[in-house]
């Protein structure tokens, strides 16, 4: 495919604050809007386990007010300048973001920095502990009714890579604000984020910016430790007696830290799923399963792919088996030139389309250059994705076959025969 | 708020073809993607009561392949030109909509064509049939458990509006092909339709391609019947014992064919939900409610707002009875010049962020052109925001008083009392 992309005039930038905290921009004089974000390297793989959920517990508290500004102010600031404001927390990562109109990035930079020093008030805390337990139980009430949660925890065994975003009722409910204090001092500081814009800024003025916001914040010292997960092979079903399909989630190991990791996405893009490749041709098209897809999810130091289908739940047996053979017949069918090709240009599409918008850019380029210390405009992946070859994304199913990891079922059904070789002890039956 | 909104070289042109099908489009000449859709002014309220669904299974059925292309064919030629497509389907529209790199659009336009005129092959009708009842049950697992279609049922009573867009299990189970080949024909034409496009595209060439494309097709004759909506007082609620948080919605009569309509957005964003306004600060921000929020829904002849709210269902009755306390008091609190600056705030970065893709530019144009023959540049929406006055949004608020229509509670809760006043036959048990 010869991408026919004129990127506009777009220039990359880094700065490091004496303090240690990376400034990166993607400046695009032309944009319509300016995204800006502060990334924190601090997920649920970094808590201790009887602190499960404290990261994203943290994250709310974060708007909760601060020795200058109480919530109420907080929030009403934001609110002043029209900002779209948002923050997610996942296993690796904590990020505060919003897209404003132009004119009003200075201000919005200023309310970026009140979120990282809380006062984690305790009545704030009460509070928002119930609003996290509401999430947990809306978590439960929606398909998959709790089973990614627990897949993770049997792939990743003791790694901490298995314990839940959300935590546990039980974690939530233990937690106290001292505990989060020690927390927050121990993981956020200049030294483990990164301060990420995109769109109509000026990089300049932006550091300038930043230093004074930020300048007086203080390194914490944390390092993550990487430790290797050792993955497990499980199989679950977890019966769900009032549920009308059956829900089945399979994670697996994927190749982690790749010079060509772009081959990856290819790979996934030729099995495929809901809008094309081999999946959808195989069980989506012809009516088996209601939904079957495939994604990739890169760690520091490991990966996993995660697939995920709907079916009847009549179908459950024959669409496990089915899809069991499927993967085992992956390392044996040649990519096709043509299969390929389309792949090349889905996945080029993806990116284009993707980089229209200064807030889609800084979640990719703030994940990228906290995790990975890497940056790519969309012109240089689109170079990589050209070059990948069909050979290369045959050795990496050789090298990582998918039949094999953990397996869980939610649904009414209630007994299910592995559909690889589990050990016994491997096979759990929840309820 | 000055909004210091530069919008770039954006032209928009009408046209219609022979056969009555009009062809719009927003070129910008520096986008990096073309989007392009097919809005079909056919949905749910056109479909006779015990065809209900047919408009959304005729939708997937477009997908199934036609006398030239099989469904196989027409699916591989979309992945071989990278295009996202997808298609919706609403009360009152089915839109077939892809994005493209700008060079593949001509031959995304010959393929939109190749979806309006489906085979409707029997063994893929079956096949599909079934999809669409996998989709009815996941609806049904997922919150809030079937309680939309229930509270729109109740509040339309027999107006077609109140028609769910999936339809139910028993009229889905007794469609034909034939009753759909018959629907097709009565309701798909050019002069029911718009064809739209947005993003790097010259018009001139867009009307030469449609006519090759389009230009054969046949109107069909159909004009859609805007009968008067008698909205219905209705509380109702349905015990889902497994479920652990409540989920209520409540729909209430909104003003419907304004010339000010943004009026009807700004009075929404004032009285808020998830990212401010009043709702926020009286039921978020202190954590009484896990989530609440209002949504302005305009049809043909009527509208409707539509109020969610999620909340412990130990605390559903008193959330209930102070969220109609709170509407009772919406007309006698004037809106502070405040509030409606940051309504305004808010409401123009949403514009002004959303019309940074052709793909999302395409979905409110094309609805907008294809309902109420309107079109209007961000830059003119930004200035009739600005001109929207207080005194304007309390009239609305005095004439739309919210504390009445239907409201439907699902989750554990088996019994509640209605916070208004509902007559007794509208008080109905489900579950």
């Amino acid at each position: 495919m010869a991408v026919n992309f004129k990127p506009r005039k777009v220039e990359f930038h880094t700065r490091s604050l004496a303090n240690g905290l990376q400034v990166i921009a993607e400046c695009h004089p032309e944009a319509y809007s300016v995204a800006l974000g502060l990334f924190v390297g601090v997920g649920s793989r970094d808590e201790p386990r009887e602190w499960s959920g404290i990261s994203h517990f943290l994250e709310h508290m974060a708007f909760k007010g601060n020795e200058r500004y109480s919530a109420e102010e907080l929030n009403a600031a934001f609110e002043r300048i029209g900002a779209f404001h948002n923050a997610m927390t996942d296993e690796e990562c904590t990020n505060y973001h919003l897209a404003v109109l132009p004119e009003y990035w200075p201000r919005a930079l200023e309310l970026l920095g009140e979120l990282v020093r809380p006062s984690l008030d305790p009545r704030q805390f009460e509070l928002e502990r119930q609003v996290i337990l509401e999430e947990i139980r809306m978590d439960e009430d929606s398909p998959p009714f709790g089973g990614e949660d627990l897949c993770r925890t049997l792939y990743f065994g003791e790694h901490p890579l298995g314990q839940s975003i959300l935590g546990t009722k039980e974690t939530i409910s233990a937690l106290q604000p001292a505990m989060m204090r020690q927390y927050w001092e121990s993981r956020y500081g200049p030294d483990t984020s990164v301060l990420v814009a995109t769109g109509r800024v000026d990089f300049a003025q932006l550091v300038e910016k930043a230093e004074e916001v930020f300048g007086q914040w203080k390194p914490c010292g944390y390092r993550r430790q990487i430790t290797p997960v050792q993955p497990q092979d499980r199989f679950s079903v977890m019966c769900k007696s009032e549920a009308q399909q059956e829900y089945v989630i399979h994670l697996t190991p994927a190749p982690a830290g790749l010079r060509d990791w772009v081959a990856v996405w290819l790979l996934t893009a030729i099995i495929g799923g809901h809008e094309g490749g081999r999946m959808f041709w195989e069980f989506v098209e012809p009516g088996l399963v209601e939904t079957l897809d495939i994604e990739f999810e890169e760690y520091q130091g490991s990966a996993i792919f995660e697939v995920s289908m709907v079916c009847q739940p009549e179908k459950a047996q024959e669409n496990l088996d089915r899809l069991f053979e499927f993967y085992r017949r992956l390392a044996s069918q040649p990519i096709e030139p043509q299969e390929l090709e389309w792949a090349k240009n889905k996945v080029s599409s993806g990116l284009v389309l993707a980089s229209e918008r200064p807030i889609s850019r800084l979640a990719v380029i703030g994940h990228d250059w906290l995790l990975e210390k890497r940056y790519y405009s969309v012109g240089e992946l689109l170079q990589l994705v050209a070059e990948v070859r069909p050979e290369r994304i045959m050795e990496l199913l050789e090298e990582y076959p998918l039949d094999r990891g953990t397996v869980v079922c939610v649904g009414p059904v209630e007994s299910l025969s592995p559909p690889f070789e589990v050990p016994a002890e491997g096979c759990v039956l929840q309820g």
